[in-house]
């Protein structure tokens, strides 16, 4: 018989965390298998918040004389806290597992180490963390919310082979194939909100919701939400009719109050769009630090950016960006053609750094995923001059 | 016993093939497998021109014997006339075997098939095509020149995610990492020669030669040529001391006659330098059509044009261009920074449509190739709106 290890074990249980890919928020992705003589005797992941955690789905999958002495495998250290629902910590130790095997400790500093410390205390063993890193990516957004108070924020960009978003003129539909683009839905059904300019609403008029059909074998479509949806919007010049507000409850505007006409505001709040304000940043342009502060404070842990080349390039001075996601199609659209980002630099120097994570064929275009390298407090500062 | 069959032994003949990929010019890269019950009984490849063949140097490496009644595999069909070497058909049907297979028929049209016809009129059993797609693929630049009497381009491009390949101000220096330009180094060495334009030889004086260890385990070393290094220089304006120049023998330059100061020509000519002429293209810029077509009936089956973004867009326009093989570098040089190509374009059915040929890593770059779609003669028509 083969002997599995923690990781092996681990790797089943991020596998179930994974189902919740695109229902979970603003919770964490969570998965959980409970092992006894090596084999699964209960599994469960967490689906939708309010709605039971991974390991009290997992113990309720399981006989429960079968869960006395096993070994419960769970991606995220099990809560201690009376929340929505009971803590996992209790649940634990109540069916009487034998040993708890964590993936990694809970993200929140004001909590982060209570839940093993009292499954310890109740004399069960504690191992850990086990495939870390693979946990944590999980829940890079509800992780850097906990852990910065921000929102993690990947910007998609389609472009063409010499960097080109879009004609001079504008003209961009279809830069990119379908396969490209059912990822981008992924990429938007895994986010809690997707931030655009309101250049783009302008223009193009988007509705910029989540189409994944039943036949998405990654996706439980029934429980597919709609992310909110966010407009980076200085003067509010937003129309009433954007097919971007609606419905409202999914929507809001980014505005800065001094900016803002009021009888338009109260036109919007009318229909019941929520506008919020943000200061003047540095730049005296809209604050997207504060932006993005607000944000998660709703509980938005991770954000996909879908804009033109002006604003991608605003969050990237601003340092806000986490991941860059580029579908470059197989085309050129020649050198007189929109930037990918605005983002004056005058010197090799100055240049931004990135670390590539993967690069895929999608179809005819190819999906690359890179790291921005904030290196320090100069990164900013290197902007500043103009 | 495992029956092996006819690709299974052409794939043996095309990996020996590939061994001349950087000494046979002019001459196409061939290889030879004699096989008989099943067994390699001997195999060649072509390493230079002037000496032997693929088949020659596989028939000398069996026992004479053994061949009578063998099949001998080869990536092209033999030749039948006296070169400097002898006809490889004869050289088989004089050795016995009993079958040919071949991968692809001669690209000259003005001998192709004559081989085979020979052979089988010897009453030797004639197979193939066989992988015949993988075996035209060792030689796109002699194939070209065959039929089309032009090389195969490639065109090299270093850039960032954004597509730049330098900044505003021409700084350029180490965008790829050290993968990528040992990469670059095989290109150049595949090729027969490397094109560059007057602006990139005047800003930054390179060299231009291959410089490949032998550690480099795909390379013998020492059968490395030096490629031709060829400048696109309408005015003849390169300095006698250009580094590329040196030694005269593999250098050569295109210029337009009327363009030539006659003192700065003789001085060049006095140094030993090959000057061409070329006619004014459409665009009253140096017709490289014109320069590839003399290069192609220099002998020159491969060319990689490593250039800046001027000189590569004219060739793009030019339709010359077979492949683009791009290296992405984890930076962005910002919006500003040189384009990829200089490419005029309006509207996006203006756009130039790609194939893409492959994608990998390279350290931290991106090596992506790309075939142009040249659709028909609008390409051409439509880069003529100006």
């Amino acid at each position: 018989m083969t002997l599995y290890n923690h990781e092996y074990w681990m790797a089943k249980a991020i596998q179930l965390a994974q189902k919740g890919r695109y229902t979970t928020h603003p919770n964490p992705r969570v998965g959980c298998v409970l092992v006894k003589d090596q084999h699964i005797i209960g599994q469960g992941f967490h689906v939708k918040a309010g709605e039971d955690h991974a390991e009290v789905n997992a113990l309720a999958a399981a006989n429960p004389s079968d869960v006395i002495g096993a070994t419960a495998y769970v991606t995220l250290e099990p809560c201690s806290h009376q929340g929505k629902t009971p803590p996992c910590a209790d649940a634990l130790i109540k069916a009487g597992v034998a040993r708890v095997v964590y993936g990694m400790q809970d993200p929140n500093p004001e909590v982060s180490g209570r839940g093993l410390t009292k499954i310890r205390q109740a004399g069960i063993d504690v191992v850990g963390p086990i495939l870390e890193a693979d946990c944590e990516a999980l829940n890079p957004g509800f992780i850097k919310r906990m852990r910065e108070g921000l929102p993690y924020v990947r910007v998609k960009l389609a472009m063409s082979i010499d960097g080109r978003t879009a004609m001079e003129s504008g003209e961009s539909q279809w830069i990119t194939g379908p396969d490209a683009r059912l990822d981008v839905q992924r990429l938007r059904a895994q986010s809690d909100a997707i931030v655009t300019g309101i250049g783009s609403v302008l223009a193009d008029n988007p509705s910029m919701t989540v189409r994944i059909d039943n036949d998405d074998q990654t996706t439980d479509a029934k429980n597919v939400r709609q992310p909110l949806r966010v407009v980076m919007d200085t003067a509010l010049s937003i129309l009433p009719e954007a097919k971007i507000l609606y419905p409202t409850k999914q929507a809001c505007v980014f505005s800065i109050e001094e900016e803002v006409e009021i009888e338009h505001l109260e036109t919007l709040n009318k229909k019941g769009v929520t506008v919020r304000f943000v200061p003047r940043g540095q730049d005296g342009r809209l604050d997207l630090l504060d932006a993005m502060e607000q944000l998660a404070d709703a509980g938005i842990n991770e954000v996909l950016l879908e804009s033109g080349a002006e604003l991608a390039g605003s969050f990237l001075q601003a340092g806000l960006i986490d991941e860059i996601v580029v579908f470059m199609a197989p085309k050129l659209l020649g050198s007189n053609a929109r930037p990918l980002f605005t983002l004056p630099l005058d010197s090799m120097d100055e240049a931004v750094e990135l670390t590539l994570k993967s690069v895929r064929q999608v179809g005819q275009d190819v999906r690359l995923v890179y790291l921005p390298t904030y290196l320090d407090d100069d990164f900013e500062e290197s902007f500043g001059e103009e």
